[in-house]
């Protein structure tokens, strides 16, 4: 039976299609039903012709729903849960992931794409996890944040070590930077300065607990950083956006001894001379979604945190090329897609 | 008056010579007669030609002594206590010092030449320490060993975020490595892997707290250690070479989402994409030895550590030049000289 899904055939080009409907393969995955997904600023690199796309395939990597069917190993959902799951699937069980790294499981991957109305879950007890009832459709979006950008800036605030009585500056004011203000704010951060040129952006920065907001760049940027930190800096610096600029933005705004959570796509080396020479941290890399779920989800569900208010743009998943420009021409923060 | 101390004149030729005897020249220095110092790997960077020496330079800088005269600002230590400084002289008061960055004092550096029969400290408040008093003779080995090498294996260890349970793999087996190797057993580690080429050092290590030794290099050591840790590579690597093939050697025997601590002076790059996609943490520098020394003092003093058996030669000041060819051609881990 077929279902509808978005396929990217070359940078700029994004439909919906009809797709065969996803099955059950491996005795451990389950069938969700998408109830919304978004489009990613990490999708952008492909649409905007920054990263090759040899040939049409399924795209997307975030979504919540409901489990349809599952195979017979799974055991920690069953058929009619809400789900929310990572945008890359584990196994929960090899030894990496029993170590915190579920990102980098060994049994891990991608999806056959999640902007469709169903997706096949490898490793759904490893990956997948129930809300604790079905969720007041006001919950959703936040929800569906929990699937990459919150865990996302989640992790750069884990991975640089935010913790209380911190000063940090957050790179980048897409939905992964704006995420990342929250991170440190929860995580009692006292200074949390938000690089920001757009006042839309500012103004959700504001609200998710930013202390202080830079509107410039560069070496501008990193001189209002340090003004505002005694002079040197700030103790960890959240890198979002995985340019050559805004790595080197980070390492300017970043003091001596302090640390960079980065989760930026990189493109473009760091100055790791000068990281040891000043002896920086650089940490980060591809969120363990798994890691932070429950507790997230907890946040989220007790109405803690309200991270779906990275969402400026709904639209109906047929609509997805309408989400990609709007996100590429910077008219939306981020695009939820109501499948 | 006079007094001796080592020069460098161009690679390949360190001589002692006359040179004037060092004064207070701030009320916050003070004079210290040598007791002891060595030779660092780090000074073979310039003694190999792999550094530039543009003309000739006092060298040297790590050190015990007494000390003889105290500027009218010092409060911290007294004329005749035993002392030992960190490699960098710090403040101890500037903001990134009160943040334990203290090799990056705002106000601190290096000395002039340590390598010498008495020694002009800068910032003395902020960098001596005394002993708790007279030092017998066979402690002052390992005391000197706190004012570098032990500091930066410790810093490394530190860096990598060692702690109980945990695998942790050394690269390099000069004093520092080796240091290092106790650290990681002072630590908790569970499994400390040193990778040695050589009988004397694996015995060392072994002495220290090694739990395995890795005589292969390159893609072959890194394969050893990763059967040593389920497959996966060290929870920790701790870098003590500085060398890019040392690096690489380090970011291929690290697990994913683990940590490498760098203490050897970079020559050359490090794969950041890959350490991003692996989800490895890059944490290093220069040591901030006073942030340790109390703590590495007490263990040295109670005669919980011993680092000092990283000297397996001991000349007089006289025959530096002998110090530094027995380092240079590997005869001699670390050469210990008394002043």
């Amino acid at each position: 039976m077929p279902m509808r899904g978005a396929v990217i055939h070359r940078a700029g080009d994004v439909r919906v299609e009809e797709r065969e409907d996803p099955a059950i393969l491996e005795a451990s995955d389950a069938i969700v039903r998408t109830v919304a997904t978004c489009v990613c600023g990490s999708d952008l690199w492909r649409y905007r012709g920054l990263a090759p796309v040899p040939e049409p395939v399924p795209i997307g990597h975030e979504y919540v729903g409901v489990v349809t069917e599952a195979g017979a190993a799974v055991r920690s959902v069953q058929v009619g849960d809400f789900v929310i799951g990572g945008f890359l699937h584990s196994d929960g069980t090899c030894v990496l992931c029993r170590k915190g790294a579920q990102a980098n499981c060994l049994h891990g991957g991608g999806y056959d794409g999640c902007q469709a109305e169903a997706i096949r879950i490898p490793n759904a007890d490893g990956t997948l996890v129930s809300t604790p009832g079905e969720p007041d459709a006001v919950l959703i979006p936040s929800l569906l944040t929990l699937s990459d950008v919150m865990c996302t800036g989640w992790h750069a605030a884990v991975s640089a070590g935010v913790g209380p009585g911190m000063s940090v500056a957050v790179v980048g004011d897409g939905a992964v930077g704006l995420c990342a203000v929250l991170a440190a704010a929860q995580m009692g951060a006292e200074q949390v300065i938000a690089m920001s040129r757009r006042a839309a952006r500012q103004r959700l920065a504001t609200a998710f607990g930013a202390t202080a907001i830079v509107a410039e760049r560069d070496d501008a940027g990193a001189a209002r950083v340090r003004d505002l930190t005694s002079g040197v800096g700030a103790d960890a610096v959240l890198e979002c956006v995985g340019t050559e600029s805004a790595r080197l933005q980070a390492v300017a705004s970043v003091r001596a001894g302090g640390q960079i959570g980065v989760v930026g796509l990189p493109h473009g080396e760091m100055p790791t001379a000068e990281l040891f020479w000043r002896n920086i941290a650089l940490r980060g890399g591809p969120a363990p979604v798994r890691a932070y779920l429950d507790q997230l989800l907890d946040l989220v569900w007790t109405g803690q945190i309200e991270p779906g208010a990275v969402f400026d743009l709904e639209l109906p998943l047929v609509d997805v090329a309408e989400a990609y420009r709007a996100m590429d021409e910077r008219r939306a923060i981020k695009a939820l897609l109501w499948a």
